[in-house]
């Protein structure tokens, strides 16, 4: 099957990585120059000890693409910007989204496809350098159709055993507990400068997090929320060690995905005239953060 | 006339200093070895590059004191201590409290002595050693009496220049404006380990502290927000490269004033049933850091 996936960050380089065992894969880049070395030398994916290279195809997003199936791997702040202005250069049946976020959720009833697959991907990724991307902790991508048939991803079925595909029915909960994980873990620690597992180790942290999680919670008026604050807390421990990819984004100056996690709660709760107070004030400080960080630069 | 300080922190050090040349001092420790350091060398300030150093006794606080006037110059989680167990220990004709919050006031009404005042010290100082303080701001200390009379006082109108008191009428508008500014400037500086010019000049964090400043001036149904919001402003800017004392403490692993300042603005909205998440929210994230600290020690 002929798959395009469009962005080279970690989680676009990872899901190329393990088609292309199987498919004839094409990632389409922003730079030119990660393309080039993509298709010099390969993409490379390290795994404890391991170290696997495949050949691949790549090049720059800049004209019309013809596949079987994309994905799209850009950022929630990418993403937007696509579905803005270059749609019609999306020509593939299938489309299947692996963004963090619910933005993009917005703009789908302007697309033509017939096939929408949405997905949240639950793997550790770190993307090393622009041919090499680490695997550092196995998980599964939970996915869902939003419009068409699931058939069209059956070829999900058949994927490496460490990087499974899950189908769930609900595509609206499987975001908002994506959602939810981001938003807890995500913004408060970059702000702390703390490693996840301390969001549950630490008992003033644990308290911010769930008032957080609760004002958020109401925001989108959440059924089963027992179930997702434990979800969000088993997330912590099971990450306990690692630094959240925000929390990596303010430590080296670069933008984040702010606005896409925190930003978005804040639009629904403005939208429908709840107060947010939590929330507005936690991304006024990891945003001031993200500026300091932009301004060094 | 007699002159006792309770508190040989930076306050109390520089109170003590500057009441020497025209007073008989004798300041109150904590620790036996403070006070031999300061009979043995004296009591230095320094001002830019002057140093002047001054006789004083001292002694630690460990027997009923005996003084015309007693200036309080503890922490505010020192102070409840003493008054609720050492107050048969401070025998003196009028007593002077210096303290950052408010939460000695509910305790005055139990006192037996005749005149109380109440004063906030608005001077940079930087304690150095145990016989070094550094005058690094020149400010005012206001005052005003809580109980009894004002010419009880009447010593203060003859004080350094450098060090000069100022007589307000209403006790607890300077306490609430004194609050004021440590509720919005030390727990966002701690937190954000920023120094207090930040507050202003960095948009995202100026919104942050007026939505605290809001909810907290909320909670206390202050009146004349906009002058004291400029007033918080004003010492942003005039403190702009200081980092503040509970930065200070976060970066030294010491204890903060953190209950003493947004503490007793939650227990004030509990007890009046006002929610206040933003001070709440924030409490917890400055313990966390406050604790995280102390473990590392």
């Amino acid at each position: 099957m002929r798959i395009g996936i469009i962005g080279g960050g970690a989680v676009g380089l990872l899901t190329a990585a393990y088609f292309s065992k199987n498919h004839d894969v094409t990632i389409y880049t922003r730079r030119h120059e990660q393309a080039e070395q993509l298709c010099t030398y390969g993409l490379t994916v390290m795994y404890g000890n391991e170290r696997t290279t495949y050949r691949v195809h790549a090049e720059p997003f800049v004209r019309a693409i013809e596949e079987d199936v994309l994905f799209i791997a850009v950022k929630q702040y990418d993403v937007t910007h696509i579905l803005n202005t270059r749609i019609h250069m999306l020509q593939a049946n299938a489309i299947m989204f692996l963004q963090n976020g619910m933005g993009h959720v917005l703009h789908l009833p302007h697309m033509p496809h017939n096939d929408i697959a949405l997905a949240v991907v639950e793997h550790g990724a770190l993307k090393i350098d622009d041919t090499t991307v680490s695997h550092t902790g196995v998980g599964r991508t939970k996915w869902s159709v939003w419009r068409g048939e699931k058939e069209t991803f059956s070829f999900l079925s058949v994927t490496d055993a460490r990087f499974p595909f899950q189908y769930v029915e609900d595509w609206k909960t499987m975001l908002i507990e994506k959602l939810m994980v981001n938003v807890c873990i995500n913004p408060l620690t970059a702000l702390l400068g703390v490693p996840n597992g301390m969001l549950v180790t630490h008992a003033p942290y644990r308290q911010a997090m769930e008032q957080l999680f609760h004002e958020v919670a109401s925001i989108f008026e959440l059924e089963q929320q027992e179930r997702i604050w434990q979800h969000v807390e088993t997330v912590c421990q099971q990450t306990a060690v690692n630094r959240s990819s925000m929390l990596r984004d303010i430590e080296a100056g670069r933008r984040t995905e702010l606005d896409a996690i925190l930003g978005y709660v804040i639009e629904r709760a403005n939208e429908r005239h709840i107060p947010a107070p939590i929330s507005t004030f936690l991304y006024a400080l990891v945003k001031g953060k993200e500026l300091e960080g932009e301004k060094e630069k």
